[in-house]
């Protein structure tokens, strides 16, 4: 590959590829280079150093699947349907990202316990939409919450079973989805005006 | 010690010692024996396989402390008060499970996963205690919950985060006692009459 045409989203999918292939113990960025037929000295033009490669592609696998919630929390709608379509988008997101290809789901788990900060910054972004909606479900006369931040945080953290990478386990469970619609009876319940 | 004095209880002791000083990989029964000062024939008199050990000192484990919340279950008070306090106890014991002695938390935490079980038979107690006092605030008019076994699971799993091993690194946060309370009051309104 020519210099030029060297973009950060080719070192980015270069990256991935060699993390499937090699494990992110082994993976280096001399692999990354040698995959594009680059000087590893090309990929630090764009990447300032392995773990700055690292955390942008973790970043990119949080957020893929993912845009989906911005658009729902965007969206105009009546509050407790789109938390509802939000909840299911993230689990189902979830769900195939671990169930679809579990090395590369493990790969992934291993590198977020190694960019704490994406991770935080990613977990942050998921919240704010939560607020989002629950504020606009205030607005709409259809939620009942004093500060809705702390509602978001509250219901983002009652799903965790249904999101957080510890439970991916569960996530083929023959009554995950009676579960997921149990809790998010309960947690609609504990948000409705009265 | 003497083939008579031996008893399941002091087996079980010898056997979190020996776990504690050789990790659970390690640990055999001749060691537990060896700390016993009896042959390995008279463990297995008790426990007839090492596996069989290891579940009973496992269940031992995850039903220490945790006895107070089938007194809990048992009372007689408001069933909002008696939800809460369960919660709370249960959080309560799981942190210091694992902020006291990460290390056997750890031994533990593998143990579990080979004890699939016991664990199971664990968590189904865990749920029951919870059904009962669902279904007790019900009668008292407090709750209102078509079917408490279903409400039982859904506040069970809404909670994880203050309960399942996979999230005890969270467990000694800053903000993990103002979390607990507001997925709390998240759930109460979710189970309350309207």
């Amino acid at each position: 590959m020519t210099e030029s045409a060297l973009t950060p989203e080719r070192i980015l999918r270069a990256t991935e590829d060699v993390l499937r292939r090699y494990g992110p113990a082994k993976a280096t960025v001399v692999d990354v280079a040698r995959t594009l037929g680059v000087s590893h000295g090309s990929v630090y033009r764009h990447f300032s150093s392995k773990a700055a490669l690292r955390e942008a592609v973790t970043e990119r696998w949080l957020d893929r699947a993912h845009t989906s919630l911005a658009g729902i929390a965007a969206d105009a709608g009546p509050a407790d349907e789109r938390l509802h379509r939000w909840l299911r988008t993230l689990f189902e997101a979830k769900q195939h990202k671990a169930l679809d290809d579990p090395e590369l789901f493990a790969t992934y788990t291993t590198l977020i316990g190694q960019t704490s900060e994406v991770v935080e910054r990613h977990l942050e972004t998921l919240v704010e939409q939560l607020t989002a909606i629950i504020a606009d479900g205030v607005a709409q006369g259809i939620f009942a919450a004093d500060d809705p931040a702390t509602a978001a945080r509250a219901f983002f953290q009652a799903t965790s079973r249904f999101h957080d990478p510890c439970h991916a386990a569960q996530w083929s469970g023959p009554r995950i989805e009676e579960d997921l619609e149990a809790v998010w009876t309960l947690l609609r319940n504990g948000l409705a005006t009265r």
